[in-house]
């Protein structure tokens, strides 16, 4: 049985919340008495199926079951984890914690996404306040792996080492806030941006879209990947970190910002925010802008992946989770991923290079199963590619799944001729790839003998290919009609 | 004859506008005291060399003449741009902003890197006042766009219009900043986000490290693309921005942050933030953080480059002034590009796939030569491959230039059949790429004929190159020998 997460409050966060358990083969449940409640959360499950999915090279578990309960009592019962993300109003968190409660598991987990309240205010009076927990994410939840998890005093150890667990395996990165405050850690930093941008805007120094470049120009690419303080280590250079500071702190003292005082919300400087904010996007629409911030999120957070700093790091942790389609039609599956959007071209679908990116994928796949792997590679052997010969037969377009079989031609001395075949969901054949690879030693740099063992299992998948017949497609050149 | 910078100061900032001015072709000439400053400044261009080429996918300019000169005289004589990057101590900047002010043309820009001073502070008692004008960039100043322009109400606005078309014109991003104020825009928001940051380690609620996660997986990833405003605008949903401050202000008011006051830089809060940057970054060397952070902004803003959001907007800009190289060998070159860190592999040489993305851009360029550009395709016309074979005949390692020609073997009808070779830099040919194009009606998704103005320009090349002997490996199938 699947495990079941219950979402209170549908809007943008609950949302989020929704799509992320969901499409990491969680049940959801939805508790909100919005009657807009089920088209806001699908779209926001549109957005998140065509960029979850995009991160990973691998697929995501079979989708769960949603449903939307009207009242809180079905929405509750059975669920392992239940989220909170009703409006940010202290005596409305009480009220429907106090019902959530009722009808809660003692062992479930209840979160709530607040921003601004901590721990020891939300359980105040409550049935169980040891369940209770901050975990609040950030806007898209879909995407965006991180979550404040702040237990108070009274939460037990268990309980913030089950919602870490529950957390991680979605995904996730919960950042374990040790002493509750409040708006925690990262409200507190954007709440210092946000003031100092108002006073630059009401003493006409800047414009909205004049701050927004001033961040997203420079630091703002600084911190998608180290935050504020590797970045200063840094800029230290050799003298290290407290030279910096030494250096750099005098600087604070000086009477540069206006983070004394808070200006005046006044119905001038709101039409002159929502003004010059309509003349920067405004030519967007907001669904238009949330799919180039995902597609930009998801290229940025794919890129990261590569080198495994900050959200690549804990993608790849979770791809390492995801189990792959057990085998069949006799051929091992070596790929099972979704085409993310980064993949699409000019002319609307999947470019002839990411056919090869993938068809890569499952050459890396099939050396694994024969043992020539992450390990075998830092012994000093390898594969390289000597030629390869793709067929494009269909059009894949961005959100589609695609499969590839991987069928052994030629396994003996140092060659190993693969035939890959990429399927579309539907199960048409999109595209063949024939690829020569020949065995290496790295050191060396020149052709090589594989180990025993590497040649004892590519023989396994060479003999047991043998008895299919040549692939039609194979051994062709460039133009040959079939 | 090459433009020619003066950069006066070559610490970390000055190093970064030497990069940034070397290699897109100007001439630099360096004046900086510090014995060690050459060693510095050649650390900082290898850092450069290796990551900023790897932004576009057309070639740099040649690098200019790199000069370390004795005296500020024969650094400043004759130069286009002048740069000084000197302490942040006005009484210093006053001194040198003098001498240089002694041999520097009239007509020449000089930019201060200062991030505190304002420029009618620069310009007090200078014998030109005029030229001055802070140029602001952000760290590291060969991949940041961001430079803050801030005039005063003295400099005439011809200054300020040279200075935006010589920044542009190397790829960067200049904010013109309309009313100078201390610490222009930016560093305002960095000093709150510090600030803060600074409260949260001595009140021991989080370490350097957790601050720094609270940024890099959450919000920094929004900002690297999008900014404050931009962001929030999504988060308001339909009902806009207006509505978005109206509920959000008052958050404000809350008594969260600590921004009233700046922790005292005692010590032993100095030695809590070194020890715990220590535990955060110590086991990677400073030369090791900065590879993977430019690695990362390089992989980052090259995601960008595919929406032309943010930083990816500005390397598209500038890719379009970048010349190719003028035909020779009696083919057409259709790539010349530096191979990226990213698209290296497990084996330690540059991907398969990219062997095949570099001909992709080859047939790109080539489908631009014949008119079936841009236009040509928005007009509802395209090549799709049919089929590629690709021969692997050596390693590529990053940082390497190749460069690609591309031969016709067929263009009849609906068929194009192109040969690419790839060369590397010392002239050896490093692959092959047979592909096979046909002519799409993109709108009922079949083949079809092209245009004649297409036709015929094809039919120029297939005609010119039908005269050359077919390529060897041509026509081959996957393993045929030689």
């Amino acid at each position: 049985m699947n495990n079941k997460a219950c979402i209170v409050g549908g809007g943008v966060i609950g949302g989020g919340w929704v799509a992320r358990f969901l499409l990491n083969g969680w049940d959801v449940s939805v508790y909100d008495p919005d009657p807009e409640a089920e088209r806001k959360i699908n779209e926001v499950l549109e957005n998140a199926r065509r960029s979850l999915p995009s991160l990973y090279d691998k697929v995501l578990p079979t989708e769960g079951e949603l449903k939307l309960h009207e009242n809180i009592a079905d929405a509750v019962v059975n669920a392992n984890w239940i989220q909170e993300s009703v409006p940010e109003r202290l005596e409305l968190k009480h009220k429907i914690i106090k019902q959530i409660q009722q009808y809660a598991n003692e062992d479930s987990v209840l979160g709530s996404s607040t921003s601004g309240f901590k721990p020891s205010e939300l359980q105040k009076n409550a049935l169980n306040p040891q369940q209770i927990i901050v975990t609040h994410p950030f806007n898209p939840v879909y995407l965006l792996p991180l979550v404040e998890l702040v237990p108070s005093v009274v939460t037990p150890v268990t309980v913030v080492d089950r919602a870490k667990e529950i957390l991680i395996s979605i995904g996730m990165k919960p950042l374990h806030i040790r002493k509750e405050i409040d708006a925690h850690i990262a409200d507190r930093l954007l709440e210092a941006v946000w003031r100092e941008g108002l006073w630059l805007i009401k003493d006409e120094i800047a414009t909205t879209e004049e701050i927004d470049d001033a961040i997203r120009f420079g630091f703002g690419l600084r911190w998608a990947q180290m935050g504020l303080f590797e970045t200063y280590r840094i800029a230290g250079g050799e003298a290290g970190m407290k030279h910096f500071i030494s250096q750099f702190g005098p600087c604070l003292e000086w009477p540069w910002s206006k983070l004394t005082d808070v200006p005046d919300l006044t119905d001038s400087l709101i039409n002159e925010i929502a003004e010059q904010s309509d003349a920067q996007s405004g030519h967007l629409s907001i669904r238009e802008l949330e799919q180039l911030r995902d597609d930009n999120l998801v290229g940025m957070m794919r890129a990261l992946k590569k080198s495994g700093s900050g959200a690549g790091g804990i993608i790849n942790c979770h791809e390492t989770t995801l189990r792959m389609p057990v085998e069949e039609k006799q051929l091992p599956i070596t790929v099972s991923r979704q085409v993310p959007q980064s993949w699409t071209d000019y002319n609307g679908h999947m470019n002839e290079t990411n056919y090869l990116e993938a068809s890569s994928q499952a050459t890396d796949a099939f050396m694994e199963l024969i043992g020539a792997d992450a390990n075998y590679i830092a012994s000093g052997y390898s594969y390289f590619t000597a030629e390869t010969h793709i067929r494009y037969l269909a059009e894949v377009k961005a959100g589609e799944n695609i499969s590839i079989t991987t069928q052994v031609l030629t396994g003996e001395g140092k060659k190993m001729k693969l035939f890959h075949r990429i399927f579309a969901t539907n199960g048409d054949m999109v595209a063949t790839c024939e690829t020569l690879q020949l065995h290496m030693d790295l050191k060396a740099r020149c052709t090589s003998l594989p180990s025993a063992a590497v040649a004892e299992k590519l023989n396994f998948y060479a003999k047991a290919h043998s008895e299919m017949s040549s692939p039609e497609g194979s051994g062709r050149y460039v133009g040959q009609r079939p």
